[in-house]
């Protein structure tokens, strides 16, 4: 991608965030109307569906030759990577947004004939952006964040992941992941992977483990992951691929393999 | 508790509970001296100490016939529930306080004649503080929360645990608790009692269990759920005891029974 090009983006891209933020605050403590998609627990509201609209109309206005690919559905469905692709999560986290009215974001990752270039989580209500280019540095905020540490110890790791490992998986065999459970030294769930993939970036976590996730829930989190040196592949190792669904194991590049032999242990 | 007299208690804790937050924030750059407490995982810091002793001070100098239940044992050890006791833990969520730098808690509890009068949780990154007064409501900042739903289903219910319900363990059969958590709407880890306690409050989740605390872990944050109509025991029901470590499971009035009798089920 151009670079003055890319700028541009990028400052629009974390306009529209900043301003789809705003949008949600104010609306969030009107009733909302909660649907469920594919099963209970898979919540939508109302303001998943305006957001993402709000970056398909904005986005499809001023980069019409740009595809979007959109949890809700108001973009595009590229079959291949040519171009400017959007891949957005307009609230990730949407069972903490409705519960919890915390620990959500905004998602958005742009990769350029396959290549991630610009990513943006944004914590909404902790007002905290995580940002993105390619080859320029992530960053909190205003605050750069360090190239994560090659010399970690999975004893000194705290990992995120959900309950469902430690249950009979169609993945893993759990009692692997008991034995994973006793040796890292914590895990946590926040229930947003977007957030959970900023938090290895800047720290707060060495890892994370997911059985399936959507392009939209992790592509801004491996575009910024990966500038500060962290690791992401399937849970078999294999790349990322942006059009498809697939489980993840993000890490802290000292624990990558690690993990992925641990895993290798117990894969069905 | 004279209601003057406690009001006096209440806004020295909160006095001290803010200094003691302006402290650690102010110093937990500095590379901080880690010490392991019982096994590895157990972490404690300087500042740990530092701000127990902090309080011990300020509450032996102004209340010198108050006692002091702390983790860090700058306190004392009352056998009986007699008089005015603090049950004070520092940091709350050591492990997130040194990996993290984020989600720990400074949590103070003030019983007396065993009744839990005063409860002070302050979330110090968020500058958050939860705080009650025994039946003159709960507040998180200014906010006064309100009391808990009686309608609430566990398909609807977020709960906050960790990962060893659903390893092998010596309390409840692990097969049991995967069960329960494909009951749940969704399931936290946070890697602080004292928060996910004051979560329950707020709602932000709706239970919270866990294998072993001590008084000073939740203490405050049993005092600040029972304000708003939630339940606490340990995991068969019994009642919470100030001086003893236990089991805790802290929930929402309309999800206490339905947990337990999960829990009865798998009871080993």
């Amino acid at each position: 991608m151009e670079i003055h090009h890319r700028d541009t983006v990028y400052q629009d891209a974390k306009k529209w965030v900043y301003e789809a933020g705003k949008i949600i605050k104010e609306q969030m403590n009107n009733p909302l109307n909660i649907e469920t998609k594919s099963n209970a627990n898979d919540l939508v509201t109302i303001l998943d569906k305006q957001t993402e609209k709000f970056f398909v109309e904005k986005i499809k206005d001023k980069y019409p030759d740009h595809q979007i690919i959109g949890e809700e559905g108001y973009g595009d469905q590229p079959k291949e990577l040519d171009g400017t692709i959007w891949v957005i999560d307009p609230i990730d986290g949407t069972m903490n947004f409705v519960h919890q009215k915390k620990f959500f974001a905004i998602s958005v990752g742009i990769l350029h004939n396959g290549v991630g270039e610009i990513g943006l989580i944004y914590d909404v209500m902790n007002d905290t952006l995580y940002h993105v280019k390619k080859g320029e540095g992530a960053f909190r905020d205003s605050q750069q964040l360090p190239l994560l540490s090659r010399n970690k110890q999975l004893n000194e790791a705290i990992v995120g992941m959900n309950y469902f490992w430690l249950c009979e998986n169609r993945l893993v065999d759990y009692q692997v992941m008991q034995g994973f459970i006793r040796t890292v030294r914590g895990a946590r769930t926040y229930g947003s992977a977007a957030l959970e993939l900023a938090y290895i970036a800047d720290g707060t976590l060495d890892g994370y483990l997911s059985m399936r996730l959507s392009p939209w829930d992790v592509a801004a989190g491996i575009i910024l992951l990966q500038e500060v040196g962290g690791i992401v592949s399937n849970i078999d190792g294999n790349e990322w691929d942006p059009l498809k669904k697939s489980s993840i194991l993000a890490s802290n590049p000292a624990l990558h393999k690690t993990i992925l032999d641990i895993i290798k242990k117990g894969r069905k």
